[in-house]
């Protein structure tokens, strides 16, 4: 895997802040487990609540995790100063999602002043064994002198345009 | 649009079965809209608690909805003691999902014995306004012999394989 | 369909002098048919040597019919100074391309200042019948200030960052 | 790298057979270069009519490469009498491609006994550069007693379905 310099030292920090603005990872129970350069994982523990009709995660809950540790892994290399947005994500579910818990790890692919791709791999984990169950490709969007803070949403609305 | 001929009359008491056992759309709040053969509609009215970190629907809200209106799309060609897996999923976000509702529309692009291709749109509705903001392909799988019963995640694993 | 009024008059002279300098265009036969803001056709006669090893059309022909295609529909709509890039695309192969000719149609589905998103639809055409056998989604960036021209391959490269 | 057992020890021999079947291929001047179970490259030498409008491999050529890799990577773990479909594909253009040639190296992610996923990489060589130019997602189906031979396309045809 490539190795990336961060422009914003403090990216860590910028990602676990904007994390916890999304009030969706909240909701089903995410969390950051890992944040390096180019980097990221999140972790989802099972819950009755988050399952299709056979018991086994959503494949909503998988593709939001993949969605989601791609922004972020993109977001470790932007400016302080800019947003990220999901251009695109494609999917493919290999197995039943089945685990106590979700892990989600997505690595930058190609790094870019407007656009990153990343590659995300999503586990079921149960004890020791990690059940491969889908892997994606996510296009994300630098929007520079666009903050990601709360403020944004009034006014400053953040297009894919 | 094509016009498809269910091979099970009763499809859209199967339908609203199967999804009243996804206990996640029940956490998101999202609800069954109208059900024809080849074409599905799911609705889900706004919840602050499913946003990204702009105040927005989250993106993986937008693919849940995207991924799921497929499905069923799919599952209204199905035969009766079909299951239907997602086998893979792709999402162009065109424009921030924002609304009072989410609408997601699936329609059959072309059915098959055992894999059936949809394409699903979403749009954030805001009074009479319907904002364009999500287009996905859904590629759905069909497991005859392997109804869609609680019963099924005991035992009987239906697998992509 | 959504009308669009295109910035540049001059679009359909400029698509049809950028396909005529993609030489590979001409190694596989492929031209033009209908170039208006929004959508475009492009067609290609069957021939012995763009098959697969069971006589259809091969895939990646289809593949690059619908890319292609994508990418002028969203050209129609660019600044005259400006070139367009394929980000990414993802197509689904619905049935075997077979036919005298294929005919791949594409439409803008969301324009953008800087991504265009397109939906492409092959068909393979025998006499009167349409056999739709592929669809795709494709995602195109608009390059400001840089003009599609030979000289640009010297010096100026066009990347996706 | 998972490390896979191909049911058929001739694997290598019936993959030669099917490249060599694909006139496609010859009219680009592709080869195979390697054929491992579970792992298949590709290559191919730049030509001056191989190109898009700035002198680069022509997308839909990178494209060619990544579904192909990934139809004959899957395919080295297929039962000896089976063919092989690409189901869908997705790809990520990541920077131009430039170079004297072409490779593509495709891996299977997920084998199954109906559908088998696949990463293909493609890569710009330029003496001892490795250019990395797109990632691709790759959904094959296996169609078991339908042989690979020239004669299916008359009468026994292989319809996703």
């Amino acid at each position: 895997m490539a190795r990336y310099e961060p422009c914003d030292p403090d990216f860590a920090d910028r990602i676990a802040g904007s994390f916890a603005r999304q009030s969706f990872m909240a909701t089903i129970g995410a969390s950051l487990r890992r944040v390096e350069p180019g980097r990221v994982e999140i972790v989802l523990p099972w819950r009755d609540d988050l399952t299709q009709q056979h018991g086994f995660f959503h494949g909503g809950v998988v593709g939001t995790l993949a969605d989601n540790a791609g922004g972020y892994a993109a977001f470790t290399l932007f400016p302080a100063d800019a947003s990220v947005l999901t251009v695109e994500f494609k999917l493919n579910l290999l197995a039943p999602a089945r685990g106590r818990r979700l892990l989600a790890v997505s690595k930058v692919a190609r790094p870019g002043r407007t656009l990153t791709v990343c590659q995300s791999d999503v586990f079921g984990l149960e004890g020791r064994r990690r059940n491969y169950c889908a892997t994606a490709l996510v296009t994300l969007m630098c929007l520079p002198g666009k903050p990601d803070t709360p403020e944004m949403a009034d006014g400053q609305v953040p297009v894919v345009a």
